[in-house]
């Protein structure tokens, strides 16, 4: 196995799946968003299409083959953490059922079929390309950071077009951008369904947001119960224990 | 007192406040959300000038009586519901500070003032007009809970032209609504600051939302920490039993 690894990456697990992912703590490591946004989106469970956007090192399609029989398809722009993605999926055996591709997210529909996918779920870059302000930051953690390469408009257009009629659309992002998202997806023919605010713990003020939106789907939305990241003991709660360490922790 | 109560009115305990409100359980009795948006807006502490629209029976004036020094109006447009206000302004003692307008909320600004308020508080009808099913549903009843009279935009933006720049105008509605509201608070120079979600107990998804803006204010929304309403023992949570009782239950 350490022959798949290149400088500076190491192997981690994915307890809850039971699978490897190839990490990189200096260039691309992925977060509990990813996890939270992989346990948050609806997949068809036996048979579809399912293409996630800036996919990174891959954790979320990798979260997301737990859930799914469905075709996955994963999409990064960036060479080297497609490659990581890449090489993940063959170390855990799932070359047949997810695919990375490394290309831009911009126009992908013209790749992989407009119209046409079940669910697409994507964990874009959080911060405006303007607040980027350390100019020694290594340029694939930028791009994946900042809107230096996509956009929030250009994130949820491009996850729009894969969409066929009905499909589902899953995005992660910071409560800040609320307002712009769902904009943006009421723009692009994505009505928002479900929102789920995450908070770090009890009595602070939410730091993630999960969001959902049906292609050409009626106004019917509902804000879900709360997820709080840590208890009061400063451990993480059960909820979240579940979805990193699997249900017999 | 008895001599101010009319046909099928009844003296209710406003017990945080120490104060005295009618109510007619037939025709309009306030709600919790009257309580929580009163407890939510941000209003001046010493002086400047407060307005409550879809007043009701005056509970959120009343209520804000109690945070503020300033001077509190207060508009319903139904003679009824304006009457019972009134009185129970009048029995408080309160005719110094709040004063009650029976008129359309409608081009209210050309009455009280364009861009001259520091604090609009509106908790309007909720439900769409179309929505109304029971024909023989009281009118006062019916126009109190459907957009009969004032629709969301129409609420919003009368909100929106009292205020000054930098004033405040909080709401509360259902959640299947945040789209709508931030939509047309964006569209009438509200930019929305801060948002809280109500949940009836944990575990359940929300069924209000208090948010708020500020005129001409530059993007920056928070989402508060979830507020619950009942505890896992089915009682009111010690958050809302103070915000009902007081603090010292």
């Amino acid at each position: 196995m350490d022959g798949q690894l290149e400088e500076n990456e190491r192997l981690d697990d994915l307890l809850a799946e039971g699978l490897k992912i190839i990490q990189s703590p200096e260039v691309f490591s992925f977060s509990l968003d990813a996890v939270l946004l992989a346990k948050f989106a609806y997949v068809p469970i036996r048979k579809g299409s399912v293409v996630d956007l800036c996919a990174g090192n891959g954790a979320i399609p990798l979260f997301l083959s737990a859930r799914t029989k469905a075709d996955i398809t994963a999409v990064e722009l960036q060479p080297r953490l497609a490659s990581m993605a890449e090489r993940s999926v063959r170390l855990n055996g799932l070359d047949g059922r997810i695919r990375i591709i490394q290309d831009d997210v911009k126009g992908i529909a013209d790749r992989l079929g407009h119209e046409k996918h079940d669910t697409v779920t994507c964990n874009p870059p959080y911060f405006p390309a303007h607040e980027l302000s350390d100019r020694n930051m290594l340029e694939e953690v930028a791009i994946a950071r900042h809107e230096l390469t996509l956009t929030l408009d250009e994130a949820v257009a491009n996850a729009s077009s894969l969409l066929k009629q009905g499909g589902k659309a899953a995005f992660v992002h910071r409560p800040g951008r609320l307002l712009d998202i769902v904009t943006a997806m009421r723009n692009n023919r994505l009505e928002p369904k479900r929102i789920r605010f995450v908070y770090p713990k009890a009595g602070r003020e939410a730091n993630t947001l999960l969001i959902e939106g049906t292609k050409d789907g009626k106004p019917d939305l509902k804000i879900l119960p709360p997820l709080y990241v840590y208890g009061e003991n400063g451990e993480y709660t059960a909820e979240v224990k579940e979805m990193l360490y699997g249900p017999d922790v």
